[in-house]
């Protein structure tokens, strides 16, 4: 079994299409690799894969992962794959745009939230997903599945906030729980999570966390401001509900007493100086103990 | 000014996700270069463009497209992009799901018939298209607009299907017209068609086409019954919308008589065997004077 990041940047990616500022100046120059937007797979040739969450690049993430794509031999023929669930953990976007690649009529179930799954059935365009092929599931916090052989999946509620094209219609204060979840996955005796983001870090959270073999957790803004400092936004990391890096309740500070874990940042901005390896932001979480994940990263489980 | 193929091929783009038969397996291989879904962009560094169908490749099309990314000294600032208009000519996820790449605060103007821009505003899911920064304005057949300076673009009716997410709801008949469009794009004294969807070939049709200087033309099957001879689907070319390259109706025939126009096909589907230069129904094609478009195509204007 394994784990591969099929994509480590926040929603836009890396560069951003409409941004040459920040990290995206350098992206495009390629002074620093480009990166997909927030995907993980993990499963195995002979198990299949769980997908969780279908980014925009999810066509561009399975192209450039020899994992996930067809099998030449495969008993129903050449139409196949061995992606068999996806998990999405909240409606933004970057989340769910990318089951828009998954028409075709090909078998496998999604999953995610309520909240979530309700979005995408008011939604008519995901009606590409055949019902016929597709089994789209609601999923509790707290009730565990076993998508692929061998890994028990759950979901859990993390602070969060409403998908920004609802905002409006909803109030951005809707978002303070059911909308966002984390996602934790046993594989064998081994234990990872998968949190996206994460307004808040509390104490269950941080009870959750006690143990876990791998974390992979928020890393979009590494200062609070950063897009306003950068001109490039007039939002802080906590007004689109992420935590920042370094801030008192962030999880460098609040989650520096983890042991025995591995734990990476994914789903980082255009704008997050931790994506330089020369920068000083870099070496300020490298010393904590945390990596940056990047796309085509495998961790084996 | 100039016109570059972003993306040469058919829905699910080549190799498609979950397919490795008919030309799907080369592209796998990399025996044949892959290709990204069917869009267009027309204009220049100086006037900016017009993307003529957003695709779910659109990000990656950028990525690829030096054309199309940022100006590092925009008056503007970082933030910025040389694409000015999107037009979409039906409400296929082939067309818009490229649409929500776009967002990010950045001004342009979006352009459709009416049905499709209420399928889009039926669609919450696109509000992340901010309406302050998003222009989306219904665009009748026949009417001329300038989304960029020196070209004059106009929508014109083609016979084809309702979308397929929507074909239950609506009925497979409802798409014999207004949900599909061809594109006329005056250029000074050039005149460039791009057809990606055609169901049929009329008088009308055939005239406007007579004298054009450009026609890109829906090339999605090579045979109606393609699909199905390659085990890969049940469905015809026909019941898609499409209208096959060698029907005894189809484009070889009907549109052999044009004088000075630059013929190629796009839109291609994956099982189409033109995509591979060798076979003999890409001699076929050649023979008849038409050509194969590809991803990164350029053509001066």
């Amino acid at each position: 079994m394994e784990l591969i990041v099929l994509g480590a940047a926040a929603g836009g990616g890396l560069p951003q299409w409409n941004c040459i500022g920040g990290q995206s100046r350098r992206a495009w120059w390629r002074e620093i690799p480009t990166q997909t937007q927030a995907s993980v797979a993990i499963g195995s040739r002979q198990s299949g894969y769980v997908v969780i969450n279908a980014s925009p690049d999810l066509r561009t993430q399975i192209l450039q992962t020899r994992a996930l794509q067809p099998d030449a031999h495969h008993p129903d023929g050449p139409r196949n794959t061995p992606i068999r669930a996806v998990i999405v953990t909240n409606a933004d976007v970057d989340n769910i745009a990318g089951l828009l690649n998954l028409r075709e009529k090909q078998s496998f179930s999604l999953y995610g939230p309520d909240a979530v799954m309700q979005i995408i059935g008011q939604n008519s365009i995901f009606q590409v997903l055949d019902p016929d092929f597709v089994n789209l599931q609601p999923l509790e916090a707290g009730t565990a599945i076993t998508p692929v052989e061998g890994l028990s999946v759950e979901l859990f509620h993390v602070a969060g906030k409403p998908p920004l094209y609802l905002e409006a219609d909803l109030g951005i204060e809707s978002g303070s729980s059911g909308f966002t979840s984390g996602v934790e996955v046993q594989c064998g005796a081994r234990r990872i999570l998968v949190i996206s983001s994460c307004a808040h870090i509390d104490a269950a959270l941080k009870q959750r966390i006690q143990g876990a073999d791998v974390l992979l957790f928020d890393g979009t803004v590494f200062e609070d401001d950063e897009m306003i400092q950068q001109g490039l936004g007039h939002k802080t990391g906590r007004r689109m509900g992420h935590l920042p890096i370094t801030a008192a309740d962030g999880p460098l500070i609040e989650l520096s007493e983890t042991l025995g874990t591995r734990k990476l940042f994914f789903h980082i901005n255009n704008t997050n100086p931790i994506w330089d390896i020369q920068s000083s932001a870099f070496q300020t979480i490298t010393d904590a103990g945390w990596e940056v994940s990047h796309d085509g990263m495998v961790i084996p489980l």
